[in-house]
């Protein structure tokens, strides 16, 4: 995959925990990378490059021992750091008889592996998404494979413009959100958009009548992951701020939370890893159904319009795009892309390669 | 796709006009190129390239308002001459923010849409085909679609020595198709076919001792579209007008017409579209019903045979052709597209070049 | 298809000859070429490019008449040399007009052809597989196309030490297949394994407490033939006999013989054939279809990591192998195939080059 388009010294989503129980590998593409996940008999997690040395088998199809991994074509077994350690019927192992092993880590409901240089890899680069055993938020989870390239869905994901139309029948959110620009900030390694909507509907709600002012902020930060806060407040409270950022304290309802991850998986596929709910003080388990119904709806339509333009994209020769004023947040997210992905080509130690094989 | 195998400077026909309600856009391919057809709040017909200058979404999965066609992506309002004249939540408005709009007519129930030099269209060049609202036939119609380029097609309907073979089962036209060439007669955009068959059973008729002399007379021409005559007439006729073409008001029964229309998707698919049924005088919508039938029946086996064809050229590294005396019609249109693609080159007007994006 | 892979000048199983009736063509491509193959009504049977000289439809969608074959599409009629003999409505017929035939022999129950120099085509190449009419074999039968190429078939036919991890669960073999090695020796055209194991149980039997000496032994050879005798003895047979080939008279039970070959389709399909069943005297068909229900299990776990494998191969930039003492086999057939492929290159008589048509 093109080194020019994905940070690699970063942490992807990689599976949701529960997806990965004791014993069980299971296998998944990040980059363009086939990796190999299990959890150990100690419950270790392990990622590996899922390519067995000797014939290239897939480990993902291999059998779990204890802390190891044995590929079951035929009977090469792997330890934790990916190294050959048995060869049936063979009493030496080369040295070089070993995969590529990644760091992961699991935290916040999810399974994240770093992609880029091992020596780099820093947990406190893991985006602060929300877990599932959170007790403040009531949380909904999915998950939906695209067939279109991850930078596609973040440009959605970066221009909340779209809401009015893609979404005209699932979240009912106001023309303002294209008529009007979010306050748009850069961040080390990513986007915060936030913005009031006054005077406005409540959300997904019979009490047609009630209008409120809704705030809502997400980050939007490196390699695909979006983190919301969204509240409604009583009218007046924008103005009130100064439409500034709200205490969530006197949120009046509506007050809700949602992680999002987009992993590249291959070239021209991607899987988006979504959560959302209510803050236990503003819902419970049938509101959350209820807005996870919504979310449904609103990641398909999504979904295809993302792959429709990933179909126009194919068949034309030279794919330009014409940039408007909504698109401050993609260009944003683009800059700092291109300046973390140059700052590892001159980092002195050098991304790793993955080889084909170990050299 | 390839300049050299199709004519630009002609009508395409893009859909039956019943697939065209108000307010419904529809998409299609034409030639490689992704158009969007939608019929405005007014009734006026409208083919814009179906690729937002934005992000290129497909236009075709917009919204009709009125004369207009908005972008459901983030959306840009689009007029029906591709300009684009509202994005949402910004002032100014770049004049290059267009698509390219095409000539687009109906007629003889189709929609055609002229794929070249725009300032050239030109309504008289829309083949004589029949509508479904002419009083003097009784029509049926269907489409089918082919995973097979064009050409393929319009070999099949320029030589009719396959009826014998690929219709043994279904049209049960005599070996004589084979056997004995037809009248050939270069047009100035395609080739005219005439057959008198003398002593013919009459066809699709239990009445099988009925000898008749049947005649038919077929044009074929750019981009692909056939025009078919029949009509059986008493033994003796073709002898009587000296094997010329005959009175159809002497015709005994069996007087058929049927347009059929081929057009190239992109640069391995097409779409056949096709009409036929007897001449009022001499069917009604039952033995239209059972012409349609036979010719569901026949259509089928003509796709099997050409999608064959094609996956074997497909794994043929240099597929060449050794034509027979049977190819007379295939080699005079050839000669005709030649022609005539060699004209648009040389046109003082340069035929228009579809860009990604508007220059 | 790349010459270096496969030898031309040798005999490919295309089809079991239950499946070729008299008068009813079939397709089959080897090594990339597509060939019909038919019998005639005399009984002969014929093998040709399955492809009309004229427009290159697919003669398999032909019709037997006689001991010809005629092209559905527009009539050429082929005898079974490959000449085209009829052109309707044309009375001359240029010499070029025909298309390669290829030998082919009927032997053991399947159809075989040549794929090489047409004069050097010699019967007694055809390995000695067992046929269905065999009266001392009760055979069963199967076949399985796969998602990759044929080589990769192969190196599983030719390292037995998969057997204790692919078929874990279907054939039951010891260990032993993993952690020692067969005695495996050159032939002219393939390699031969022989291998002992000691006090097994009695395979696919109740009677667990029953152990017994295992006799294996089976050559593959080219293009990709297996032939494999197996029989249980009373325990201490091996040492008895110094661990050499014992005589099958003496066997207390489990004689089976089963043939399996593979042909390459195109560079990344096979189909595998096989038969598989107990000698008359150990066994009956209700042995033998508890047999051919392990087989099919079994050959369906072949399936599954083989067409994984083929899939990691496909998305490795450049992917290396790393062999293990388990590739004796594996090594020792690659040196053969490369020996007899660069005899061919060199041999007085050019290899055949299949041309697009006849040049």
């Amino acid at each position: 995959m093109s080194a020019e388009i994905y940070v690699r010294n970063a942490w992807y989503v990689a599976a949701w925990n529960t997806h990965l129980p004791v014993g069980k590998p299971a296998a998944i593409s990040v980059l363009g990378e086939p990796i190999v996940l299990y959890r150990s008999a100690s419950g270790r997690l392990v990622a590996l490059e899922d390519r067995c040395v000797h014939r290239l088998a897939p480990l993902s199809l291999g059998r779990c021992e204890g802390e190891r991994l044995r590929c079951m074509y035929h009977g090469l077994l792997y330890d934790a750091d990916g190294r050959v350690i048995e060869i049936p019927g063979q009493a030496q192992i080369a040295a070089q008889a070993r995969v590529r092993s990644y760091a992961v880590v699991e935290r916040h409901s999810w399974i994240w592996v770093w992609m880029g240089d091992p020596s780099l890899a820093d947990a406190t680069l893991i985006p602060s998404a929300v877990g599932l055993d959170d007790p403040a938020w009531v949380l909904g989870t999915g998950q939906l494979d695209y067939a279109a390239e991850a930078r596609l869905i973040n440009d959605n994901l970066l221009d909340f413009s779209h809401l009015p139309y893609v979404h005209a029948a699932s979240f009912g959110a106001p023309e303002v959100f294209a008529t009007e620009r979010p306050i748009t900030t850069a961040l080390p390694r990513g986007v915060r958009f936030e913005r009031w909507v006054v005077n406005r509907q409540r959300m997904f709600s019979k009490d047609a009548n009630a209008l409120v002012d809704n705030w809502s902020s997400y980050d939007f930060v490196v390699p695909g992951v979006l983190l919301m806060w969204n509240g409604s407040f009583p009218a007046g409270t924008a103005r009130a701020c100064n439409f500034t950022k709200p205490d969530y304290q006197q949120a009046l309802c509506d007050v809700t939370f949602t992680s999002q991850a987009v992993t590249p998986l291959t070239e021209n596929t991607a899987r988006y890893f979504f959560s959302w709910g209510p803050h236990c003080a503003h819902g419970d388990e049938a509101r959350r159904d209820l807005l996870m119904g919504i979310a449904s709806q609103a990641f398909g339509e999504d979904k295809v319009m993302i792959e429709a333009q990933q179909r126009v994209i194919d068949r034309t020769a030279n794919p330009q795009i014409m940039p408007t004023t909504a698109d401050k947040g993609v260009t944003l997210y683009g800059q700092i892309v291109r300046r973390l992905i140059a700052a590892e080509a001159t980092s002195p130690t050098k991304s790793f390669t993955p080889a084909a094989t170990p050299a």
